[in-house]
């Protein structure tokens, strides 16, 4: 196998979901601040989305979306399960994960590419600087209910999962990056986020 | 099991999956007109959430997000697998259906929501009336991004899958009700919907 992984949430999650489980892989390294993913040979050859990151498995296929690189790694390192031992299990880890996605990960990002990132991602996919707002406000309503509905210590319950992964490094990367910093008064929300920089030991965005 | 379900695209998806999978589950009809999955007793029991559907487990748990259900229906119905019967099929499929999904079912639905849906769904979650234009033409862009890249004859490749349930399904939307008909020029999708809809039989939006 091969990871090829760059800068931002999506190769962090990778990242993390990896070192969780205490599995290496040899990477690839993509300049995605030169556009090295939007033009050959990446595109033709590892992914024609041009999203990072990308696996390849033994057989040469490429795996190019986060969600589907972690179910697969997890298949495959059954070891320290971060989406779940069995199919009960699994459903839960996986609803939170999807609601996380799409309450916060991808309004968040989006809110960030067609706002401070519009000079990068504008020439890279239809950008909607008109949503921009809406979308960073959106994510914001999405805190709010996890924050109401959080029963913990983790987001899916007892087990740490996917979920936590997915949504602490959305929420690392606002605080960091994009300039959507999580509430201070989602104590709740603070209180796991600091248990999850715990668990993974704390890094920056490099 | 019990499913909730009611009308719109994301119930719809479970249903063609499980009519191909050729499984039945007791049903519990929620009649979203009137907003009966917005108060209680659904949201406190069911799915704090809101959305639709909700598949209640046997052990009384309520799974309630649209691709969560089908993974585990499909591990508990391995018959007829719509999702892969290796990590490695599992993973493309995945890969695919959550392109599907964040290409063209989530800007598709939202497009809609926050323009012919504004009356229904502004008083049921933040609605962006500015971008509703914007994330039409995304979704256009996701269908075009698909007719160059589809090899077929399905979305994965040579199985049928739990992606070409949801774009289907998530096309049949926004050709009936959303007003967002597929394009006539992109002919291998005309051509791989009508596959479809032979496999799982045409059935129009109740």
């Amino acid at each position: 196998m091969k990871l090829y992984t760059s800068h931002g949430p999506n190769p962090r999650v990778v990242d993390r979901f990896l070192a969780e489980k205490d599995v290496r892989i040899p990477t690839h390294w993509v300049d995605i601040m030169v556009a090295e993913n939007r033009r050959d040979p990446y595109l033709s050859e590892v992914n024609p989305a041009g999203t990072i990151p990308a696996l390849q498995l033994d057989d040469g296929t490429h795996v190019s979306d986060v969600i589907a690189i972690c179910e697969y790694l997890d298949e495959r390192f059954p070891d320290r399960p971060l989406i779940g031992r069995t199919p009960e299990k699994r459903a839960l880890s996986r609803m939170w994960t999807r609601r996380v996605d799409l309450m916060v990960c991808e309004p968040l990002a989006n809110g960030y590419r067609f706002d401070q990132g519009l000079a990068i991602f504008s020439n890279r996919m239809r950008c909607l600087p008109e949503a921009a707002a809406g979308l960073k406000a959106v994510a914001r309503d999405g805190l709010q209910w996890f924050e109401a509905h959080f029963e913990g210590p983790w987001l899916s319950g007892v087990s740490f999962t996917l979920a936590d992964i997915m949504l602490a490094t959305f929420v690392d990367f606002g605080n960091e990056i994009a300039r959507q910093p999580l509430p201070l008064d989602l104590r709740r929300l603070q209180a796991w986020l600091s248990r999850v920089h715990e668990r993974l030991g704390v890094t920056n965005f490099r």
